[in-house]
C-alpha cells in the first residue's frame, strides 16, 4: 500500500468477453436498453471507482452471442490484470462473464489492428423446438440437406467483393473480405447423448463455422440464410458462385436470425503472444 | 363434423414432454408457483374445452430438466392423438415443448407401469462460468479428475439397496434399485468447437449418465455429489462400494444442485411399441 503510482501508470487491460446476447441490445451503447458495453463500462466504473469506458473488437448486434468477444480498458489501478476477469464476474450478471484478461500495448486497438474472426451460426433442424436449445440456435422445421450446403462452401472461400453477402445498411469503403475456412456439420442431437435413446427421433444441429479477415454488416446472417436456401434446394451449390459476381444484395438469401450467431473468438496475426 | 362421439369415446393420450425447469417450481402442481404440471392441465384445458388433469411419470424436482418425461391424459376430443402435439406446442411457452403425442391403452398408466428411466448430470468444470451453459449445467472451478469417477462407476452398477444415496425425506417402501449403466464422459468444451480454437483455454463438461428402473428421492444427484467427491480425491472409487453397505444418508456424498441435472427419457418394457 506504500507504493505511489503516477497518471502515468496507465495500462491497458484486454477482457475476453463470453455473453448470451438474448437479453440485451446488442454490445454498443445505446439510449434505450441494456447493452453488453454499458454493463462492463458501469461494473468497471464501479470496481475501479474511476469513469471506465471499454472499446469492443465487435459491436455484435441484439440477440448475437460470444464466447471471445474482445475489448480493452485504460486504467491506473493496481490490481494485477489477470485478476480483473474475477473481480468483475462478481459484479456482472449471470448472462456475461469474463474469460480472461491480461494487459496489453497501451497503443493496441481491437478494431483498427488486423484480426482474424470465428462465427459460428447454429441451426436446429428437427420437428420440434428443444428448450434447452432455444436461446442459441435458429429454429428451422423444414428438412435441410447438409451435404448439397457442404457443397456450397468451397465457392465462397478466398478472397471476394461480397457485396451480395452485405446489408445495404453497410459504411464499409470496400465489401472486398476473406474468407480462410467455411464448414458446415452435423450433429445427432442433443450432443450429448447417443441418437438411440433419444426420446423423439432423429434430427439434428447443423453448425455453420466461418473464418476470415473481417465481416460486413450482417454478412454471416447472410451466409447462414443462403446456406439454409441451397439447403432445401431453392438454391444450387454451384449457385452461390453467381451470386458473388452478381455484387447485389438481391442476389443472396435472406438474412437469417441474430439468436443463431455466436462470434466464437478473434485473434490478432500482429499479437501471436495473446493468450486468446 | 357429422361424426358423432359418445362418452364412452374417451381416448388417453401421452404427451414426451421437454422442458428447462429453471423458471418452475418442478412438475407437480403447488400453490406457489407455477409447475410443469401446472402448465399442461392449463392449456389442454383451455385447448380441448374441457377439464384436464395430465398424470406424470417423473414428478420432477424444482430447477431440474427434461428432455423426455412422459405425461398422460384423458380427453373425448376427436382430434388425432399425434396432433395434439402442434396444437399444444402453439399454445406453450417457449421453455416447454411436446416431442411427440400418441394414443395409449386407455389403463396405462406411467406411474404404476415399471419403467426404465436415463438421466444425465452435467459438470461444467473449467476456471470460469460460460453464459451458453448457466442454466443446465452445474459450475463447478475445481479441477475434477474424470478418470477417478468412472473408476468409481462399477461399483454402483447392478442391484443395490440405495439407502445411501436417498433423501432422509423418502417415502419409499424399499431402497433397492437396479442401475443397468452409469458412465462419466468429458467433452471438450464447448462441444461445437475444436478445442484449439476456443478462446479461452482448457476445460470441459463432464457428463454422468444413469439408467436404471427407478430412482430414489435425490438419487441421481446424491450419486453425481458423491462422484464430485471421488473427482476431487476425497474419497477413493472403491469407497463408493463401502457407502452402499452403510446404509446411511451420512455415508454417501452430498447432493449436487438441481440445475445440472436432466431427466432424458424413459421406457416401459411391457410396451415396447412406444414410439418414446
Amino acid at each position: 500500500m506504500s507504493e505511489v503510482r503516477s497518471g502515468t501508470d496507465r495500462k491497458r487491460i484486454l477482457l475476453v468477453t463470453a455473453y448470451d446476447g438474448t437479453a440485451y441490445c446488442g454490445w454498443q451503447v445505446q439510449k434505450n436498453g441494456e447493452t453488453i458495453e454499458g454493463v462492463l463500462n458501469r461494473e468497471l466504473s464501479a470496481l475501479f471507482g474511476e469513469d471506465i469506458v471499454v472499446t469492443g473488437a465487435s459491436r455484435t448486434d441484439s440477440g448475437v452471442h460470444a464466447l471471445g468477444n474482445v475489448a480493452v480498458f485504460d486504467t491506473q489501478a493496481r490490481m494485477p490484470a489477470e485478476k480483473v476477469a474475477y473481480a468483475l464476474n462478481g459484479r456482472l450478471p449471470d448472462d456475461i462473464r469474463i474469460q480472461r484478461s491480461f494487459e496489453v500495448p497501451s497503443d493496441f486497438h481491437p478494431r483498427r489492428t488486423s484480426c482474424v474472426k470465428t462465427y459460428e451460426y447454429r441451426i436446429l433442424n428437427r420437428e420440434f423446438e428443444l428448450p434447452s436449445e432455444r436461446l442459441n440456435s435458429y429454429f428451422f422445421r423444414r428438412k435441410l440437406d447438409a451435404e448439397r450446403m457442404k457443397a456450397a462452401c468451397p465457392y465462397l472461400i478466398g478472397e471476394h467483393d461480397f457485396k451480395s453477402f452485405c446489408s445495404i445498411h453497410t459504411q464499409a469503403e470496400t465489401t472486398v473480405r476473406t474468407i480462410y475456412s467455411l464448414s458446415v456439420e452435423t450433429q445427432p442431437f442433443p450432443t450429448q447423448m447417443d441418437r438411440t435413446a433419444y426420446p423423439a427421433g432423429p434430427g439434428s444441429l447443423i453448425c455453420i463455422r466461418v473464418t476470415g479477415n473481417g465481416f460486413l454488416y450482417n454478412m454471416v446472417r447472410i451466409l447462414a440464410g443462403t446456406l439454409i436456401q441451397v439447403g432445401l434446394g431453392a438454391y444450387a451449390p454451384e449457385d452461390v458462385e453467381a451470386m458473388l459476381e452478381a455484387r447485389d444484395r438481391q442476389a443472396a438469401g435472406p438474412t437469417a436470425p441474430a439468436k443463431g450467431l455466436t462470434l466464437v473468438g478473434m485473434q490478432y496475426p500482429e499479437y501471436p503472444d495473446f493468450p486468446l
